[in-house]
């Protein structure tokens, strides 16, 4: 990036963008620069109609039959298909159920299970909240120890007595990415296996579990995958563990035979005994019109075009914001950072909610960050001109105390 | 009932029904009986276009604002709230999360953890599968012992040693109902705590937890409460263990400050900690419809007209199809009985297919009921004339046999 950018300069890179299109398969508000699509996607163009059609007439007209004639009981696998490409697994290794919080608990306890008498959980301290809560919720109920490092120190704390290394891929404030090969290679070294998080990574790069021989992965379907407002997550398990992983949560939908009703459980075969209860339907096919609007996009692409976002936004930044007392939270090197960038400032809850009186839509992560997201499916270069223009107006005209006050009032 | 049963007699009833007009909140495909709402409930007339709403202004235009502008964050509680009415609870003693297999791990990983050192789960043999999956694999994770004793050894095996009784209040095959507030006081004489599956009863039994002291429960979203395809469910605490219960699955939702975004977990106060990820919001705004349907209604009137629904058709079936091989297998006594019918037959998948066939859809439950469900918001006492003069057609013109050679076939 050179000193001469402005807005012409994003708008050429729009024109020249072999991804602009895709933009055209979403419905955006308009007047609003949205970027948060790292929190939740937006609504692609074909899901309402999708959904409507399930109430109305999977639902309402066919009731009950819609569990094969719609084929809802195979949605679980189908979706999870859809996801596979996108995370470098296969087609069977993946399945769609429950929140991301849930089928943590489920893999981080497979992993226990397998590699026992060892019992330490290793996790990064600073990683999405709900891992490392639901990690000390496995850690009391079965009785292992869950240790939490910095980012730093996870290489070296990596020693025998590791049942499990449980990482976020790409870190959910900085979009720092851990190198999920190098980290895979070194945890089976030393007899530990891998859960890997990719609700930050999974549609914005090109993730290749496979590839990084990593063990289980579980991810969101609200942020990139577009799925809406708390669609249900997805599992992945290698399929070198099919036969041998268990998970506690063994509902019907993971039996061997779910309608035979006896009393026992039978795992079935492969990863759909990481499914437990009934899916929400209404979620699940939200999600799968989500996915849907990856059709003939390579994670590579988008991944490309993130990089670009986000150094594109970093220099505008650095040219139209010094002397605002901002850092750059991210990494500048767009191959250690995921589709986000965040900007640190002491009131940045306050300018967040100024920014967002403005329509301009980022969010706030505690106790200091203003976070990008730089979702290269609908985010265009001249969007990032345009929000860094009204985060100058909202520093240089002070309109962010307003809203301070206007919070601090509210909490009182 | 009397002899003298006609088509003319049961439609009389439908014309007598105060409840009656509660058909017109739903939506219901003509030229169909059905008769498995307590497997899915039928679509209510207004669901539609809530959904839609959701999904194209609160996702599609005000995105993530919606979590407060909409009120997202708040539903579990709020669609709790309302299901509390129907099964004697306060209000802030039930949230929505999860599915019921989710939720039974949940609580039933609380009860064992408050009644330490007791480890032994007492569970019937027989409940729904799911119910018994679950605690074989809790039991399995944390080291508790699974008892599965059949439904009349259950008082006798209530001893110093449970830990926990885990039971569904209605069978949901035979639709028999336990006595809760017995069968609750005579675990809590022994020591032994409660968890109770409401799946088969909320919204057409009045259930009353708190009359009963029942101490933790779980119940279905998707069947008699109308909220759609995999509906999340519900769990209910006791206020009495509000500070004291810690459930395993311990995700952001449950944290007393979800956005802070500390590294650990602190447990919200009271009913809250029982959350654990993000609901799958779709889904949870089709249940808060659901419940919508059941303004200004009791639920002992429901309950007075199942069992009247569940008199007929028992009078109807022995009345018209004697000697085609069918056993009542539901309590006579509608004081014992659910909202559904079971009747028995050595064919009954096959007679289920060629009902279905005929627009008669109930369902089939392994290995010989055919399971027929009086819901009483939509199903009407001529419905029940009707559907046993197509099952006497089928039983007479030996149609089923198409029906099972047909379905040998698709196995083979």
């Amino acid at each position: 990036m050179t000193a001469s950018l402005d807005r012409a300069a994003c708008e050429a890179l729009d024109a020249a963008d072999p991804l602009a299109p895709l933009r055209e398969r979403f419905l955006l508000p308009e007047r609003v620069i949205y970027l948060d699509g790292n929190s939740l996607g937006a609504l692609p163009r074909t899901t309402a109609a999708r959904v409507a059609r399930t109430v109305e007439t999977e639902w309402g007209r066919d009731l009950i039959t819609s569990w094969n004639k719609a084929g809802w009981i195979g949605l679980p696998r189908a979706v999870g298909a859809k996801i596979a490409r996108l995370i470098g697994a296969e087609a069977d290794e993946v399945v769609v159920c429950d929140s991301t919080s849930v089928d943590l608990y489920k893999l981080a306890a497979a992993a226990l299970s397998l590699n026992a008498p060892r019992r330490v959980i290793l996790a990064e301290a600073g990683d999405f909240p709900t891992d490392l809560y639901i990690l000390q919720g496995l850690a009391g109920s079965v009785g292992a120890e869950l240790r939490m490092v910095a980012p730093e120190a996870i290489e070296g704390a990596l020693d025998q007595t590791v049942a499990v290394l449980v990482l976020t891929e790409t870190n959910y404030r900085s979009g720092e990415i851990h190198d999920m090969a190098g980290l895979t290679a070194k945890a089976h070294a030393v007899g530990a296996l891998t859960v890997w998080d990719l609700s930050h990574s999974a549609g914005v790069l090109p993730v290749d579990l496979n590839g990084a021989e990593a063990d289980f992965a579980v991810g969101c379907g609200y942020k990139y995958l577009n799925g809406g407002p708390g669609a249900p997550a997805y599992v992945f398990v290698a399929r070198r563990w099919h036969e041998r992983f268990r998970q506690p949560l063994s509902g019907w939908l993971g039996h061997a035979r779910p309608f035979s009703f006896v009393d026992d459980y039978t795992p079935a075969p492969g990863i759909d005994r990481a499914q437990c209860g009934t899916p929400p339907v209404l979620s699940l096919v939200a999600l799968d019109e989500g996915l849907n609007s990856f059709e003939g996009v390579e994670p590579k692409a988008l991944y490309e075009k993130a990089g670009r976002l986000g150094d594109l936004f970093i220099a505008l930044v650095e040219q139209r914001l010094s002397g605002h007392g901002f850092e750059i939270a991210s990494p500048r090197d767009p191959a250690r950072r995921g589709g986000q960038v965040a900007l640190r400032h002491p009131e940045a809850y306050a300018i967040c909610q100024a920014l967002i009186d403005r329509g301009v839509i980022p969010d706030f992560r505690a106790p200091d960050v203003v976070r990008f997201g730089l979702v290269p499916m609908y985010v265009r270069f001249a969007d990032l001109w345009d929000a860094v223009e009204v985060l100058l107006q909202v520093m240089q005209s002070g309109a962010w105390k307003d809203a301070r006050f206007a919070v601090r009032a509210a909490v009182t």
